[in-house]
C-alpha cells in the first residue's frame, strides 16, 4: 500500500508523521517512511537545487520539472520495489503537492503538471492521501522560513490550499481530510483511525 | 537568431564552436555562446547532478526531466531575452540532443521527450541546427571518458546517431549536415559558409 501526506506549510505534517511512525513501531507494523523531494541520493541532490534560497531566479517550469525528476527517481528506485515486496510506504508529499504548488499556486495549470508527471509516475497512484486540512490563516506558522518555498507570500499559500481542495474534490475519495486538533495526540488518533478504517494498518 | 550545434561525442563540436567564436570575434560580429545543460547558475547545478559519474542509478525518465528542467531555465533566463534584444545565440546542444539521447538511445520515445519539453521550450525552435555528421565508428574518440554520459557503450552511441539522422529527416530543412574534414579549419569554413548562406552571419 502507498499512503501520502499532504498539506500547507506549518500544519503539523512532520509532527503527525513522527507520531504515526511511533505508533507503527509500538504495534510492530513495519513501514517505509520517505519524503519528497528526496529519499534517494539523486533525488536529495535535486532537493538541494529546488530548496536553495539562493535560487530565486528559478522559473515555475524549472521547478515543476525538477520535482518531476526527483519523483521519477524515487518511484522507480524506492516506491515501486517496496510495494512489490508488499511493504507499506508512507510519503511526506507527492504528486498532489506538485498540482497544488506548481499547477495552482504558480499558475502552470493542472494539465501541464499532470502531463510532465506522467513520465515520472509510471502509473503509480496513492491508495490514500491524508490531507491535513488547515488553511494558511489557521496554520501554526512558526516564523522559521528557511527554504525557498517557505519564503513565499500568504497569497501564494492561499492558492496552494485552494488547489488542494480542488484536487481533493477531483480525486474520487482518495483524500481523507483531517482537521487538526490543538492536541497533536488527538489529531494522530484521527489519522490512525482513518488508516485502520481502510484496512491499511491495524 | 538562434543556432544550435549537435553531434555525437568526439566529433569535434567543441573545437568547431571555438573556431566559429574566433571567426565572429575577428569579423566583429557579436554572438552569445552557451551550452546545454548549463549556462545559468541553476542550470549548472542541474548539470552537475546529470553528469556526476557517481549517479549510476539515474533512470532515463529522471535524466530526461533534468535536461528539460535545465532547458526551461536557460530558455527563459537567457535565450529568449537575448533573442528579444536581437542578439545571435549559439548553443552547444539543445532539444535535438534530448530527442537523440533520451528519446532514441535510452528508448523513452520521441513523443514522450517532446511532451515534457513543451513546457521547457516556450515554443522556441532553433533557426538552424549545425549537425556535425560523423558516426560513432568514425568519431575521434580520445579515450578520456569523464562524465556519466561519455561512459556509455558503442551501441548506445550508434542509437544516438540514428536518432539524429531520423530527427534531421523530420525537421523540414532545419538541420545542416557538416561532414567534418581531417583539417579542422576546412570544417570550420564549411560551417561558416553554411551560416553565411542562410544570412545568419556575414
Amino acid at each position: 500500500m502507498f499512503v501520502t501526506f499532504e498539506g500547507c506549510e506549518g500544519v503539523g505534517k512532520s509532527t503527525q508523521l513522527k507520531l504515526l511512525k511511533e505508533y507503527l513501531i509500538a504495534t510492530s507494523q513495519p513501514a517505509l517512511f520517505i519524503r519528497e523531494p528526496g529519499s534517494t541520493p539523486i533525488s536529495e541532490q535535486i532537493r538541494e537545487v529546488i530548496l536553495d534560497p539562493k535560487n530565486k531566479e528559478m522559473t515555475p517550469e524549472t521547478e515543476a520539472l525538477l520535482y518531476a525528476a526527483s519523483r521519477a527517481q524515487l518511484v522507480r528506485e524506492v516506491i515501486l520495489p517496496a510495494i512489490m515486496r508488499g511493504e507499506l510506504v508512507i510519503c511526506d508529499r507527492f504528486i498532489d503537492s506538485s498540482i497544488a504548488y506548481q499547477g495552482y499556486a504558480r499558475g502552470l495549470g493542472v494539465d501541464e503538471v499532470k502531463k510532465i508527471n506522467e513520465l515520472a509516475l509510471c502509473s503509480l497512484e496513492p491508495d490514500l492521501t491524508v490531507f491535513i486540512d488547515l488553511s494558511p490563516r489557521e496554520a501554526f506558522r512558526n516564523g522559521h522560513l528557511e527554504d525557498r518555498l517557505e519564503q513565499e507570500s500568504d497569497e501564494f499559500f492561499e492558492k496552494v490550499y485552494a488547489g488542494y481542495i480542488a484536487q481533493s474534490k477531483a480525486s474520487n475519495g482518495r483524500f481523507v481530510h483531517i482537521k487538526p486538533d490543538f492536541d497533536k495526540n488527538v489529531t494522530s488518533n484521527m489519522i490512525i483511525n482513518a488508516m485502520r478504517a481502510r484496512g491499511i494498518i491495524k
